[in-house]
């Protein structure tokens, strides 16, 4: 596995030394997790001109959610209350005669970057900016089967749910059992709060499930993922409860499905990002429902929940093939409740058979 | 409610002004809380030399975790992707004739700040520093009483918990378990990651709950807390399972006790930290552990459940009475585990009956 660290470490420092910068320290979690194989709580990396060192306060544990570490790279453990590995890692940098240090200017604070050019200041500060995340945007084999995995145990801990009585229990009751269910079927833990939505609250992305309980004829909406190895996957369905849905949620329903169809179907290498997100909302745009959308229909996923791309009218940039992404239209009515759908899907040439849907649960009306 | 929230900001404009600064723009969401009542994701309070305004980038739902908005503070919703509150806060500043802006360098990062340097060019931009962690230290009437409920609802699922079966069951499940249990008894959610730790795994504090199985025999360690209306404590107990302790586990479970009381009885209006600090660590020096403890015996706990003040031996400051903290001391043996004890206390001076202990489950070594 080092080797994989130890690659993406060089292609880094290669963009750093393009930019000039003879070192750079990095200190976002999950940049710190994709180049080191784990990000110990406030962790920092740095890519010195002789050797690249992990800096942390405290011994790493190795467990989940942080990982295992990349046993090719150096540990530091900094003794002593108070000490930022950052300051400590531009310190080890001068030492090891680097004149220029690119740094995480999206992540850092100014109070750090304060710190850390006073404790160096011949030290020339940069700019990392999104080189980790662009990195980060195309998804290796491994990376890919954990996330396969993910989808998996989330569609297992969605399906169980579907068979268990719903009728009377809460929001909040059913978040947490659907979160438990993620942990029992291997998860490293929820890839973001577990969202149940019911009745008038049913359709909104990130409802906050609260104490209303599930009645007949409600839709039902709930999103929920889970991270495995780090990697976190997303789903988002809707379903209605009693037996026959009424008119207005069967088109709803229908509409819905129909945008988030057509949606995935624009997932191509080479198709643009705001391609994707205006194809599913030209669809609830056509039926009067333009008004009041949320700005985003889908976004990458990985060592985040919410990474890049984003599907927004203002996007600029195309996918790549080896991206996994979420497509996830929804319309609420307020008062009334709504539908969301949500998937996770990897972008794949037509030649090997178009994007790959990793969660696989029905997207048919269930009455449940 | 509404005149907390304006007293607050009042206090904190009152800071600002004092070290010339004309505006404020708050970021930091616990800080957004205590200001506004309410934290919507993203959301950036601006602190105006006519009007306070509160910016977010969606409308807030009012829900936990965010809270409730206070009612005399200015709404903008921010419309169009990408928009940061916080460079919009820094335009309206202006607009109300500000020339000088303070803003939180302990959290905003680098690139927002460059960016709100650049729209507004001409504003000077100074520091908050930690002005509103330091109004936070000591609590009001409000915040002690969700505190207070916060270690009731956590008490409860810690003894519901003790009266289970607990042999064969995993880190894991127990940790779940509890969390369940905090929710059921009206917590908005966990304070912070319930910790479970068996056997060799007991006594470390900040232990990841993994696939281990209690055991007859083990020690068994819980940290747990519940959030009430934004506020969180913690608690930490450490139990044997099976009839009989070990001698041992005796001599360390006694020994530790003796330390947390020795901590918790320093606390006192006046007191300064460190004394804390250096109370529980010379019970555990003296017996020979004194190697490898952990840097901090207690903290803070309010809006976060790591604040002002820590108890250390290099913290500088005296406690105030209304100010609630952790007293948390631990020993863990590798190999062989260990024990923590950890409460949440609110001190108060003698004369009105010494600190006040929040979270009331027996210290006794209880056998399960």
């Amino acid at each position: 596995m080092s080797e994989v660290f130890v690659a993406r470490r060089e292609r880094l420092r290669d963009r750093c030394a393009a930019a000039g910068n003879a070192a750079a320290v990095v200190s976002h979690p999950a940049n710190v997790r994709y180049l080191a194989g784990a990000s110990p709580h406030g962790g920092v990396l740095l890519l010195g001109p002789r050797e690249d060192t992990l800096l942390c306060a405290e011994a790493p544990t190795g467990q989940p959610p942080e990982g295992r570490l990349d046993e090719a790279l150096r540990l530091r453990v900094l003794t002593g209350a108070g000490g930022d590995p950052a300051v400590a890692a531009a310190g080890l940098a001068v030492e090891q005669g680097a004149d220029t240090l690119a740094v995480e200017e999206n992540h850092l604070t100014v109070a750090r970057h304060r710190a850390l050019g006073s404790v160096a200041p011949r030290l020339r500060l940069g700019d990392v900016g999104g080189a980790v995340e662009q990195l980060r945007l195309v998804k290796d084999d491994e990376e890919l089967s954990c996330l396969r995995i993910a989808a998996e145990i989330t569609d297992q801990a969605l399906g169980e749910l579907l068979e268990s009585i719903l009728v009377g229990r809460t929001e909040r009751h059913l978040a947490l059992e659907l979160e438990r269910r993620l942990v029992d079927h291997g998860a490293d833990g929820a890839a973001f709060p577990t969202s149940v939505g019911t009745g008038p609250n049913s359709g909104r992305g990130g409802h906050r499930p609260g104490d209303r309980r599930v009645e007949e004829g409600d839709f039902l909406s709930v999103g929920l993922g889970a991270t495995y190895r780090g990697y976190r996957c997303e789903i988002g369905r809707t379903f209605v409860i009693g037996t026959t849905p009424a008119d207005w949620q069967i088109e709803l329903y229908d509409l819905v499905f129909a945008a988030q169809r057509a949606g995935r179907e624009t997932l191509a290498p080479g198709a643009e990002y705001r391609e994707v997100d205006r194809a599913a909302r030209h669809v609830l745009d056509s039926a009067g429902y333009g008004e009041g959308l949320v700005e985003v229909t889908g976004h990458g996923v990985g060592l985040e929940i919410d990474e890049d791309p984003q599907f927004a009218a203002a996007a600029m940039g195309k996918l790549d093939a080896r991206v996994p992404v979420t497509v996830e239209p929804g319309v609420h009515l307020p008062g009334r409740g709504g539908v969301r759908i949500d998937d996770t899907l990897v972008v794949r040439p037509e030649a090997d058979g178009g994007p790959e849907l990793l969660t696989i649960t029905t997207k048919e009306l269930l009455a449940l």
